[in-house]
């Protein structure tokens, strides 16, 4: 059997064909084309699928579900999108809509969480019963593994690590407060450390990468020019990994988690940023010294997200 | 059939005879007198339960279980109270001990998580899906129900609230680190922010409560000199509350439970508390306005642990 799993983003909808234990036999991609009707997007990912099962010589009865990852709220109990801002998708149909072409269950998930369900069971975090995962993006976006099942919260809004305070007091936040992880601990946000360290300091590298345009300066600049030694770099890349360090903590102090993973496009930093967070959480020592979880990068990469939503039950 | 609960302090140990459906119908306590050898304190614990069996005319064999709740780290599995740095036990064979007694199964239970499991099936949170208790007494203790169940973490340290941060680069903890919870959210810390308003202003109302000495202020001096209006408690009550609200707020964030819980000493302030910490949770709204949790005060006050103790399963 064929489990297939759609991965629905911002700028592209990614499907692919996955085995029960979790392996990728293959994938094809549509832009999302955002604001379309949604039927018209039903219809690509339901046309990507027919492309999969022509690849993979299969007939439509060897699919045994269909899984889609959303970028937002859903309802999995009544097969709705209920919030997708991104995709502007208020109480979206989804099951039924997938229905008309494919007469397996499909299952419905928040997409941050169907990454951390893929890497809780093939990737970074595969055999622990914990995980916490940490989505170091356009903001800071994060799920919760608690003994194998994503922890949603009572109100369906747990894992709010973005708007976790970092520093009190801090930046004002798009949510209406301040001193917000997103504001601190986001790929938006290590850029605008980067930019300020620019202006701050005059001579740094990441100027001759942005083309001399401060505002042009990303996030992966700074890990870059951070990593070449550069001083404005360097400044930006500790405050920003300084907080993140907070923020990694105060959930391990939480939650106790047995693995944090930490995924996103700042990630893509690797060891460089992990072994600077590892290194900025100091040991708390209460007579003896509090285990600390494992922190490690996400594995799975952009795959992540097609691969959990396959494997949602 | 009756169930024991046992509450072991650090000052007293309380022993109560509770119904299935958590009723205390009657208890009894004899100092803890803790540096004794820990059989001599297990041999009062059985007293105790004959004195309440007399008094309710039972046999002993209508105890249904004993459950002990313990001020440390404790290993319901193989009934040893692992670590109880107050009583200055290791590895005491609790089970065993007790098992000498009464035939009837002992459980054990740390006594933070005993007490919320009380609030959970009878208190302030009975119903609720998921709690958080926090404790504000000498240190910030802390106990995480989620799906009705005690979650423990993966090295058994979760909840260790009081060593969440809630201020970067803040005063110096007893973990050997900074800006612990511990620091501005306990009893302890409310006390010591009193005094230092105490010295400030030095006309505070609370000077006289102790007797004009500063250093004699204690945690609720400085709450019921600030409900009476007195600037340097009010001043101290302020920061007090503000950084317990961005811990409330930072535990909400992550687990979204449905209730958090107010506890401990600090807790007795009551509504005066409970409404400077919730006016002091900016609303968080990203498009739609988060939902926030119930945040009430705990209900059980100090029978919460024998309750609790007498609950388990």
């Amino acid at each position: 059997m064929i489990r297939i799993g759609i991965d629905v983003g911002g700028t592209q909808i990614k499907v692919g064909a996955v085995t029960d234990g979790g392996r990728l036999l293959a994938s094809a991609a549509v832009p999302t084309g955002a604001g379309r009707p949604y039927t018209a997007m039903i219809d690509d990912m339901a046309g990507c699928v027919a492309q999969l099962l022509a690849r993979l010589d299969a007939r439509p009865e060897a699919l045994s579900m269909i899984g889609v990852g959303l970028p937002g709220y859903v309802d999995n109990e009544r097969g709705l999108a209920v919030n997708c801002t991104n995709l502007n998708w208020i109480d979206v149909p989804v099951r039924a809509a997938l229905g008309r072409y494919y007469g397996c269950p499909v299952l419905l998930e928040n997409d941050a969480n169907a990454a951390a369900i893929a890497e809780g069971r093939v990737g970074a975090a595969a055999g622990c019963a914990s995980c916490v995962m940490i989505t170091l993006g356009t903001g800071v976006g994060s799920a919760i593994l608690l003994d194998g099942r994503v922890w949603r919260g009572s109100h369906g809004v747990a894992g709010e690590l973005g708007h976790m305070t970092v520093v009190p007091g801090g930046l004002h936040c798009n949510c209406g407060r301040s001193g917000c992880a997103d504001r601190y601990c986001s790929a938006t946000a290590l850029a605008a450390q980067g930019r300020q360290a620019c202006l701050m300091y005059g001579d740094s590298a990441m100027l001759a990468m942005a083309g001399g345009d401060p505002a042009a300066v990303t996030a992966k600049m700074v890990t870059e020019a951070a990593r070449a030694g550069d001083r404005a770099a360097l400044a930006a890349f500790g405050d920003y990994t300084r907080h993140l360090a907070t923020l990694v903590d105060n959930v391990i102090s939480l939650l106790d988690p047995e693995v944090v993973l930490l995924g996103g496009g700042v990630s893509r930093a690797g060891a460089f940023l992990l072994d600077a967070v590892k290194a900025l959480i100091p040991p708390c020592d209460m007579g003896q010294r509090r285990p600390l979880p494992r922190i490690a990068l996400a594995a799975l990469g952009n795959e992540a997200g097609m691969i959990g939503a396959a494997l949602l039950e």
